[in-house]
């Protein structure tokens, strides 16, 4: 008899989320580096839901295409069908289906999409085509007649055409006669003019492939120098608006699928939601990621490149900071925190959050002392998290003295804990010695909704980023202390709706802690933090954009925070 | 004209990977959710990287299949022929291909697939059978001649065969003649044995399914209940070991591709190196977890699973804590560190490690002193980074007293860098004010090994992992200061390689620092706060073999960076 054991598993911890779907039309590369499979996996790594409509399975490793075999009109007909049942049809409130992307086409599947470009223009979901001409290899891969359906019905309803320089000048030359002239980044922006034009697509990206141009957007014949950028480009053209992505030119083997996975990465990033600004820099620091990260180089020709990494959701990481930015925050802002707060998106919000009704019912001793306890509670739970992400900036943070900075500041937070809160909400017996926080605090929606986006930072942000979001609890107390103060140095003393003196203090010294020494230290540390953290990486325009989202986003939770109190009186 | 702006981008930091590979042969759900979709999901969601050999295109969605076209015999030849050629052949040292891996099989695919076990075999690709033979639906996918290939053919020279209780019956009943009883668990265990028999295969597991257990192994009629239980039986012939891993009982509606994705999940373990006892609880709470985090059901059918969750590759969160073994390491080993550091993987490591030989040339003053400055370089490099780590620590804490406790570590470290580390080294000349601590520290390979061991378990592990890969450093350096000082005591006082009493000094005060009171006191509360972590959540006996690896793991690193030194005398 063989011998038995046990063993008991635990419930797994997740977090519920809903996922957004990307549906891809293209061929299947069996070798796992292209097309659908390619595809599949890049979307499922941005935590979006991935379904197929397979044109064509191919015989094929990373040295080239053995045979390919069609699927037939009719079954495309339902893989679509019900596909799309399942994922645009009967729900009540948003579908899922956001995008449906395109790769390599047979004749059949551009027949099937051009009877449904309507169909999902009408239901909002947007088509990315990546125009999969000619292989990596040099084979044509799409005939005439698909060419004239993309030309007649599905470009003019693409939201977002992507195609790389060989197959814009095939396009190009396709309606012009003629192949178009590029020594020049200046001729690329006339070309993608030109070519939106000629497609009737909403936006073009033309991908900068491995060409390298230099720093002052010529075409380099010789493919070496620190010096060399490659270029993605995007025209939007409803806006009119060039873009122009640089990123260094590397020298890579790991390239096969890197259109595809370029197409899917920018599918994901449109269905999550993100503007083509966001999608386009992180997408391509996505496929960056993947050509860099493998050493073991798998199979024997172009390597496929790795779709393991978790997508990057946050531009931060992968645009170039610049020092101007920083020095004008510095001298014409005084300082980030200055920018912040005063800038036009958070300013009335700031103001909402610092002089809010909850410190003036404090200061004028007219906040039931209940609400003031179910405060502290909320405030305890919140503080213990808001601890923990400063753990976290201490594995993330750039130098050694903010690593030391963190721990000071999670030290400061647990004795402020201790001190203030655990110890005033004993004496009101409310006892946390052994309490389970979750269940002995019941942090409310508002609690729970500004810890959960204190999480979120910490795991996508960097060091810089979970700054940001911390910042405004640290800076708005301290001002929203010197407000309390105000208001209660005009105040008569009276016990408003409190039955005590003895509370009345509570509420006095709640207020000086916020003005006290110790905690107007911290504030201006804190301050000097985020100063030199920007100063030490340089910031770029759109991430200060980013930073000013976090901050106003914050401070709008810190709002909710108070309006809970307030809104139950 | 339209306007244009530059967006410059920064090259990805991305870590350097070799990932192993699984090819699937199964039918493709163009939905997502099952088939070959759901396989190549999971298998990226578990860092491995994914092929493809389609056996069927069907066109299908959550709420049933309506056509399927299978692929021709030929086209399935050339497929595994170039996958093979690409992923086997060819390779100076181990190939990436680890595991195949079956689901629904057509008769051509059966056949293709027999046609190459014999070669897999000889090339140590394990062969994983999920053998799909009814849809959740009811219909039959196999036809009775690709049932007699896999008996003839497959079965035998595979490596786990994972059916489903339907499955188990079916392929029970082909070759007995009759269905087996099935009323209790024990039953189970007289099947599974059986069934491994009859298709000598080399392990089998029977997925648990949906089917609940009472406690005391009974086939449960109502549905409903907190006792109730899953059971996944695992069968190891080689062994004649059945292991039953019991998870809660859960009432679900994202079930579909569930089959697919546990044995793809497995396949991707097995292709990472892990036992099937590790493999099993990792896989079956991968997909508990995507079955659990999907707040928006997609599809009107039995929804898909969410595959975006990274795959755990921890055993410790997904096996329930035993309250007897804490209380044994606290009873009879002297707390956790006692057992950890008199195990006898480790024992022998330990002496060596606290009885290194550096510490006696420090203690000797044999050691030459600029040798003493580079460890000196080496374990400012290291300390930060260990402090980093705590912060990391504090994040998973679970209590708040242990947030707090690492925050007073990460003080203890940095204050431990600043007046000992920093200082001696500026007093020689080596100085770190504004030091970039890569270029400037040039950590060696031991000293960079440590770090990245200690990162990785930072992402990897939970607080009581992380807690253990910290420990040997804490501890260690407690009893090697005992130990060093026992040697000094009887040491002549001679200056030995050393040029001044000064230099002498420095090393009787290196000495000083790790018999120091504020050290005694912090490696106390060490060993207080593993065994309050313990006795907190309990601990299994695999864990405890875990946590035991790491502590060896960790010792062993500590060993080479001190040989490092040694080493180059």
């Amino acid at each position: 008899m063989p011998s038995t054991s046990y063993v008991d598993l635990v419930s797994p911890k997740v977090t519920s989320k809903s996922l957004p779907a990307v549906l891809t039309i293209a061929g299947l590369d069996s070798s796992g580096g292209a097309g659908i499979e390619a595809d599949i996996k890049t979307i499922n790594a941005h935590g979006v839901y991935g379904l197929t409509c397979i044109a064509a399975l191919t015989a094929q490793n990373t040295s080239g295409v053995e045979a390919v075999e069609q699927t037939s009109i009719e079954h495309l007909r339902k893989i679509l069908k019900k596909n799309f049942e399942d994922f645009i049809e009967g729900y009540p409130g948003d579908h899922p289906l956001k995008v449906v992307k395109t790769g390599m086409l047979t004749e059949a599947a551009a027949t099937v999409l051009s009877e449904n470009v309507d169909y999902l223009n009408k239901n909002d979901v947007k088509i990315v085509m990546d125009p999969v001409m000619v292989s990596t290899s040099g084979v044509t891969l799409t005939d005439n007649k698909t060419v004239q359906l993309c030309f007649d019905k599905i470009f003019p309803s693409t939201y977002l055409c992507t195609p790389n320089y060989v197959e814009t000048v095939q396009l190009y030359q396709a309606k012009k006669g003629k192949a178009p002239e590029l020594k020049t980044l200046a001729d690329l922006e006339k070309i993608i003019v030109e070519l939106q034009q000629i497609l009737e697509c909403q936006n073009v990206l033309i991908k900068g492939g491995h060409i390298p141009w230099t720093k002052d957007g010529q075409l380099s014949e010789d493919k070496a120098g620190d010096d060399l950028v490659i270029a993605d480009v995007l025209y939007e053209s409803q806006a009119d608006k060039i873009t122009i992505f640089r990123s260094p030119y590397i020298v890579l083997n790991n390239t096969h699928g890197t259109g595809c996975t370029l197409a899917s990465s920018l599918s994901s990033n449109i269905a999550k939601g993100l503007t083509l600004l966001q999608a386009v820099p992180l997408s391509v620091n996505f496929i960056h990621s993947g050509m860099l990260s493998l050493s073991l180089k798998l199979g024997h020709g172009h390597g496929p490149l790795d779709h393991t990494n978790i997508a990057n959701s946050s531009v931060q990481s992968v645009i170039k900071g610049s020092d101007t930015i920083a020095k004008d925050l510095k001298d014409n802002h005084g300082g980030a925190l200055g920018y912040f707060k005063n800038h036009k998106v958070v300013k009335d919000n700031w103001k909402r959050y610092t002089e809010h009704p909850f410190v003036e019912l404090v200061a004028t001793n007219k906040l039931p002392f209940d609400k003031f306890l179910f405060y502290l509670k909320q405030d305890f739970y919140y503080l213990v998290n808001y601890a923990q992400i400063h753990g976290l900036a201490a594995l993330v943070a750039p130098t050694y003295e903010q690593i030391h900075a963190q721990a000071e500041v999670i030290d400061n937070i647990m004795k402020e804990i201790e001190r203030h809160k655990a110890k005033l909400l004993k004496k009101y017996n409310v006892d946390f010695d052994n309490a389970d926080l979750d269940s002995e605090l019941q942090p409310a929606k508002p609690c729970i909704e500004y810890c959960d986006y204190l999480l979120k930072a910490g795991k996508t942000q960097d060091f810089l980023g979970i700054k940001v979001a911390l910042a405004p609890c640290l800076h708005g107390y301290a001002e929203a202390g010197v407000f309390g103060q105000g208001v209660r140095s005009k105040h008569d003393g009276s016990l408003g709706v409190l039955s005590s003196e003895d509370e009345s203090e509570v509420y006095g010294s709640w207020l000086d802690d916020y003005t006290s020494d110790w905690y107007t230290e911290a504030h201006e540390l804190g301050k000097k933090v985020l100063d030199d953290t920007i100063a030490g990486t340089g910031v770029s325009e759109q991430r200060l954009d980013e930073l000013v989202e976090i901050f106003n986003d914050v401070t709008l939770l810190e709002i909710s925070f108070w309006d809970e109190i307030v809104n139950s009186l």
